[in-house]
């Protein structure tokens, strides 16, 4: 299967045209939108959502990931595999959260080259034809090479990193890496912990684990962004 | 086929997550997301809608349903099978309506739990395997037990169940059920008939039998929503 | 493949009832949504961007195509061949610029009707199957018959045709038909030329060259519609 992650919305053809490049290339392989609405022209609040993402990704499958703000800029293209899984895309830090959970990671470069290359579009004409090829088995696309790392980005990131389409708030936080009992404070409000929606009445306030496995700020049937006034980058703290 | 009806929105990783269960689960089954936009945290009002959509489903389909504000709370999971359609979802009413008025259905407790339940996303860990299983013809993890009841509701409500991009709104009434004349009063407004769109001026309110076969209040490339400032859950009546 | 385009929005259940039929009636045929937000309601505007779209799509494609205010009217249904690609769609100038723009093209009428035709989605009802049938190889629904042409329209079109989800502005001229070198103006702005994003500043506005193959107006990390006050149908001239 090939998924597919990206900061492009769903408006307009950028999406489909990757699709429809990976059903000529590869048409024997599933391909699924993942999500479009990663956090735009941010790798680094996309590495932490891509790391916990990976969670539902299986062996054999490929990751189709383009959050690319250098596009057509010197950036180089790479390829990663990381337990038996490959991400491709844009050698910016999207990939620094998952390479640094991994238990058997290799980092390659991306040699081959499209005939046409568009300057702003590489998730059509470079990053989704290796995809499939990969996806194929086929490594050919691929040389030996390093990634750029990001040492100074945390293990965890203490702030929200997505709003979903209902106003909830990921965090880049593990909920496993953190105690069962703290508050989370977020705009000098603490909020407790609840096991899930249901637990809080309608409009509460709470933070829970999420089915990503993610520590989230959310509301009851209501939006934590909202009233929060909260969005992608906000801190967060364990208090 | 398996169809896809939510109201989680296309943000976020939420339908592509579920897609991808339903590709490793059932991989010779094709897969639609019909929508994703129903009417949010309203089991009743989406029982009406679902139950129109159900006149676009075939025999052997499955319906992965999941409009699930108590998720994660005592709800019972459910699958429905309704003249040859399985529908899959939580007990909480959304089949009610199309159970009425079927032929012949039975009523199935989902007994089966998976090895990872979450507490907010059964749409992804618990019904998607199921409605994977259904169409696969595999029955086992249903037992039979019957569906909670909903008898206080009518068997067309006449309200605004949906206002889909464009700001048509569509009602809980069967066209089939409504004579030809009447007009329909919404907000003390009176609107009359037309065949369709081009058959009134640009910005001219009107109702007709929509494609679902749903009484549809709507406005040639003009959005009724905005013009009656009205929504889901507004009353109309047959004046 | 077929490939899906429409300015029905993916809200609502419209795009998804389109690829159950497709499904349906070609199941060994993939179909992508390559866009659902084409201009509203606007045949001429959708013409030129349709045009360029075809770029990316290949012999034995077939595009279903549905921009279609007067659903329901007397306008016909349309089915073109270009250069060994199908389009389907209604014939309202929808595939007048393809037509122009073609080495070898074909005009076909729709004599086939379904049995249940609603007068407001031919899309579902009429369009798609046949889409389905041409991607199989069956012309049966089709009988000789001429387009309604247009011959007032530009070959190239010196306005907005398009807003995406990041306000990038796609104009209706093709860039390989423009010197590399002139500015653009819009709204008594001059804009410059660039190659892409990543060679202004965050917020710069500029020209080039989309990967669409169309002169597009846009602003690196910023929304180039808001700045500029512009949408659709906003003239543009060369300067």
């Amino acid at each position: 299967m090939i998924l597919i992650l990206t900061d492009f919305g769903l408006d307009g053809p950028y999406v489909g045209q990757m699709q429809a490049v990976l059903h000529r290339l590869a048409p024997e392989v599933p391909s699924v939108n993942l999500m479009a609405d990663a956090p735009a022209f941010d790798p680094r609040l996309s590495a932490y959502l891509l790391a916990a993402l990976l969670g539902e990704v299986e062996e054999g499958d490929v990751v189709l990931a383009v959050i690319d703000p250098g596009v057509g800029t010197s950036r180089a293209p790479l390829a990663v595999e990381i337990d038996g899984r490959w991400l491709v895309g844009p050698d910016n830090g999207l990939f620094e959260i998952a390479l640094r959970r991994a238990h058997e990671a290799q980092t390659m470069h991306i040699v081959w080259r499209p005939q046409r290359l568009t300057a702003s579009f590489h998730g059509r004409d470079l990053f989704a034809p290796v995809a499939a090829s990969l996806a194929r088995g086929d490594l050919s696309p691929l040389a030996d090479g390093p990634a750029e790392r990001f040492p100074a980005w945390p293990d965890d990131l203490p702030a929200i990193v997505y709003a979903d389409g209902y106003g909830n708030l990921m965090t880049g936080l593990r909920a496993a890496c953190v105690a069962e009992t703290p508050t989370i404070e977020i705009k000098g409000r603490r909020l407790g912990h609840a096991r899930t929606f249901g637990a809080v009445p309608p409009g509460g306030l709470f933070w829970y684990a999420n089915s990503q496995g993610l520590v989230e700020i959310a509301a009851n049937a209501a939006s934590a962004a909202a009233l929060l006034e909260a969005g992608p980058g906000e801190p967060v703290t364990l208090a």
